[in-house]
């Protein structure tokens, strides 16, 4: 892994969070996203090399409304930068780790993204995200 | 907020945490370390300009103790960098933010650090660090 490339942070509402985070970080959000094939809407805050994105549920099937229905605000995932995501995923695949895609799928920001599942990684949801090149 | 210090992950069992986050980021922890006064033991694996950090119970007394039993093992804070923790102590709680600490604490990995309210920040646990000067 190059970096933490972000947090994902499940918030109820947006508009709302972006206020607190914006205060708390010292910064405003530098992009708002909808990422219709997720249901969820996002916002992206820079800190150092990392990022924190805000999601919020775009519907009741979002996986984003499901995580909050259960456990409340909070921390979602954790996405680290690789530079080639279809080996990073066949390695940790190899390794016995459980993934939840089986081919890279287009994600927020502008990246390829793939999810390893909580159960291989003491209940952390674990995303691979590699940058999409614009050719 | 400087940047990303560190991501604190609760687990049941750090050395086989240790094995599996190993593999995940592809390199051994650089830390081991027992803080006896938030009743814990530590690892810190390096991954880009911040750090993961597993956390094991050393009793059951332990707020990783409580965290687990209640919510399994996961994600329990995100750690940011700060230069001045007084001052960023002082700035947000003038905002508003509930703070967990009057002062700021001695910490593992030779930080100050202190503690704000998940409910002022959506449901996450956030930690302020600052470096400790050795003179």
């Amino acid at each position: 892994m190059e970096k933490i490339e972000h947090i994902g942070i499940a918030v109820k509402n947006i508009k709302d969070a972006n206020k607190i985070y914006e205060v708390l970080l010292g910064a405003a959000p530098y992009k708002s996203e909808k990422v219709e094939s997720e249901g969820v809407e996002t916002s992206f805050f820079q800190c150092g090399e990392s990022k924190i994105e805000l999601l919020e549920a775009l519907n009741p099937d979002s996986p984003i409304a499901k995580f909050i229905e259960k456990r409340g605000e909070g921390i979602h995932h954790i996405a680290f930068a690789v530079k080639d995501i279809e080996a990073e995923m066949a390695r940790l695949k190899k390794e016995g780790f459980v993934l939840l895609n089986e081919k890279p799928k287009r994600g927020a920001d502008n990246k390829w993204v793939a999810f390893i599942h909580p159960k291989s990684a003491n209940g952390v949801l674990v995303e691979l995200c590699q940058e999409i090149e614009n050719n």
